[in-house]
């Protein structure tokens, strides 16, 4: 890729769908996300999970095929400016990682599962800037395998749900044969019912002034009920419309027989369930009508990159709530990050390191005491362990895993064998920054202000770095100590650390 | 032991420490715990660790027979009113079950291994309640293999520390052969330095008015200050005894030197250890005189056994401080426990519960949701993470154990293989309590003070059971389903569960 072929003012989202994949482009226009190309493909990726949730060749093959045709149109927008995500079916794919692989070798960047909640939060994202509406929000997303559904105000999200079920996952459970009858509509709709059963209590308290939907399912359902003349004069969903829907579809025995004005051939199959889902979602929460928005997750993903390069990043605001919620020490976690970021900064260049790895050393550094609230023994490990399972808005799986290895291995000992782990998660750098966080950890052992001998690190070469301490060393018993310690776990993760003072070099 | 003997007033502690094991019976006498007799031996358990942290068989024997002539003592004490409470080296050991399973062929009820802040807990109640100063306390407790550091008034800890070091292991560590130096001792206190020195700053800023010093090594040290004529008026340790009996003792080159009046025989050997970490205590946290307490682990044991039978559980607040930290719905909480006491009340009898078996499922219901602050998916796992790997006051790591386990199974597939695990950790009992939570979550599923339908749970024999529902069941149509995929999971465990209403079956 040449670079006078970029714009800078371009970005872009890959969507991963259960059902289809989307690309979407856009130009920034006075702080607004400008569509300016988009292409879909019915992937079915939900469809391709064996009875062992490992997904099918065939189905990988799809993807890839799609996922090649995209990166066709990409090449005018910086890779920084694109985002790749996927949802429910990789979620739940057992052999995910290997698809993730192959697909690295065509992708400009990383693909990124993101889970239920995060993805709730990135669906509203996207609908709150596209609708023209004010007062609260009842979102719903119905997609192939699973179905969000948010309430907020304005741009702000207060409750995301994530639930297990979708249009495609419930065509495989309840109309694999493409047979249509009162009674797997039923079973389909009590299942559904099921699912969303935890949250209709929390959420009719909650309350809201209108239902928005958006994605493909919901896209169908409004168009055919408009279609039909079974819509309101504003062309919105209505129960009445919905009733109708079903009453119509439930005269068919098999899905090839469906007629009904506009339904595309890709909805075909899928349209049962997903009717089945939405009715039984009306039902529970009680809703009259519903208004579709074009914005969906796509859309919510450049929202939200954008927001990163405008300093408002949602990840910062992210790493601040749960060291409120965990009540890590916030002046600790102060001079832990100024320390580290001037350990980075010396070295930033001679280990090639950039501004995306400076953010993970910041917010790790921040995080790192927040397994002090489960217990004082083993803390690390805890701080690691709600790293990498929390729904933590804004990050993506893999940025958690990073955040969670830097916390795992802050403290203690080092073994060789972490080394490795930590290699395969996210290469050299992130075994650098483990060990500038440790670094940084370690001088600001004492928790106080006070004065800390001078301290230079610099990188002679891969394997060998130089921590220079000037002052009399002797001041600092304790540091000594720790650092005579830590040259020792460096050196288990192949990395020899001199320290470069006469004064404390006599001391050992 | 028969009935005629027991003394109904009368509470015992049994403190399996690292140095010694100590015995206390206690009689209660106006809400005060007044000892009556009590043991103590230097059984020195953290000195039978061998290099893998496994238990040597000499060290076991030493403390089986130890324990086997307490028991000689504890034939008039109701077993509900004796606790065995176990500290560090147990913590440490690998084959600590193998331990813990032989002495539970002499012991009248199992040994409870207690975390360390829970030690330093009860070590304060302890504390507090022999105290007639008011104020705010500093109390320092060295052990054999932890140090506890405690900020409390009243009788309220405010911060609990327990840090890694002790007069058994520190004897190990720096003066194994016996012999003294210069070299050896500052060995031990920056080693002493360097654990303290996390928590330096969090107490001084707390601040105290007094402090206080519990156990043998403190206990020997202020002794011989007082014999030798160092020590203040009113006996206390102060800095300047410390001062003398450092440089004493550092003028003798073997332990079997040393000459202190009031020194016993069987404190010599951790003598020197003991005062270089009471030495750096001193000076890291500046303290310049420490009173001596005689309050200890096991006085508190017995305080702590007080509350519970005077329904001032400590463990019941310290579930409601869990609830509030994770933001649990106390709702939906309560009607799970309320739901769960009804299931529980009609079952108790033919299942053989007690009142323990009914806190247990008391307070598993109350904290079954807490993981949800974590996420969504796989909640039932995080819940069941941090009730095993926190610091709760109150519990030992077998209570944390067993709601961990109830916690992990409240919902989705019961493996075969789950019970195995839930029988070898709390026995049948256990797998009991586990289907009746699963139950009254179930019963509770639409969160919701709408009104169920008549339910009444009877135990046909162990492996039957049958839950009646009366009304027309097509009313609650969730109910039904998920009571039919509930039979599934029961039977995984061996239990039949029987759904007794003819219109119930129908509608399968």
């Amino acid at each position: 890729m040449s670079d006078f072929l970029i714009d800078e003012e371009l970005l872009a989202a890959i969507d991963m769908g259960s059902n289809s994949f989307h690309l979407a482009i856009a130009r920034v226009d006075h702080g607004e996300v400008k569509k300016v190309a988009s292409m879909s493909e019915k992937v079915q990726l939900a469809a391709g999970l064996d009875e062992n949730k490992n997904l099918t060749e065939a189905a990988q093959q799809r993807g890839l095929a799609c996922l090649a045709r995209f990166v066709g149109r990409l090449s005018s927008v910086q890779s920084k400016r694109l985002r790749i995500v996927a949802t429910n079916a990789l979620r739940q794919a057992k052999n995910g990682h290997e698809f993730i692989q192959k697909a690295a070798e065509i992708l400009p960047k990383p693909i990124e599962i993101i889970a239920g909640r995060e993805e709730a939060r990135l669906i509203y994202l996207g609908v709150s800037h596209t609708m023209a509406n004010s007062g609260r929000r009842l979102v719903i997303d119905i997609g192939g395998g699973s179905t969000e559904l948010i309430i907020g105000e304005e741009f702000e999200p207060i409750h995301t749900e994530s639930v297990q079920m979708g249009c495609v996952a419930f065509t495989k459970a309840f109309f694999e044969n493409g047979e249509i009858s009162q009674k797997a509509f039923e079973k389909a709709m009590t299942a559904a019912r099921k699912e969303v059963s935890g949250l209709v209590n929390t959420y009719k308290a909650a309350g809201w002034d209108t239902v928005v939907g958006s994605s493909g399912t919901i896209k169908a359902c409004r168009q055919i009920a408009v279609n039909m003349g079974w819509s309101d004069d504003q062309e919105n969903l209505t129960r009445a419309g919905l009733d109708k829907l079903k009453d119509k579809l439930l005269k068919y025995k098999h899905i090839s027989e469906m007629e009904f004005e506009g339904l595309k051939e890709d909805r075909r199959a899928v349209l049962p369930a997903g009717v089945a889902i939405l009715y039984a979602v009306f039902d529970v929460l009680n809703i009259d009508k519903l208004v579709y928005s074009d914005g969906a997750l796509r859309e919510g993903v450049m929202y939200d990159l954008l927001g990163r390069f405008q300093h408002e990043d949602v990840r910062d605001r992210s790493v601040q709530a749960l060291m409120g919620r965990y009540g890590a020490d916030p002046k600790q976690a102060e001079r832990v990050v100024e320390t580290a970021q001037k350990l980075f900064d010396s070295v930033r260049k001679s280990l090639k390191l950039n501004s995306d790895d400076s953010d993970l050393l910041r917010r790790a550094a921040y995080l790192h005491e927040i397994g002090l609230a489960i217990s004082h023994a083993g803390y690390h490990r805890h701080g690691a362990y709600l790293l990498q399972h929390s729904d933590i808005p804004g990050f993506s799986q893999i940025d958690q895993n990073y955040l969670s290895h830097l916390v795992a291995h802050h403290r203690r000992k080092l073994r060789a064998e972490a080394k490795n782990d930590v290699m395969k998660v996210g290469g050299i750098k992130l075994v650098y920054l483990s060990l500038l966080l440790r670094l940084a950890i370690l001088l600001n052992h004492s928790r106080s202000d006070e004065m800390l001998p001078a301290i230079e690190l610099t990188v002679l070469d891969a394997q060998q770095w130089q921590l220079s301490v000037s002052g009399d060393a002797k001041q600092w018993p304790l540091l000594v100590a720790d650092l005579h310690d830590e040259q020792v776990q460096f050196k288990h993760w192949d990395i020899v650390l001199n320290i470069q003072s006469e004064k404390f070099i006599d001391s050992f």
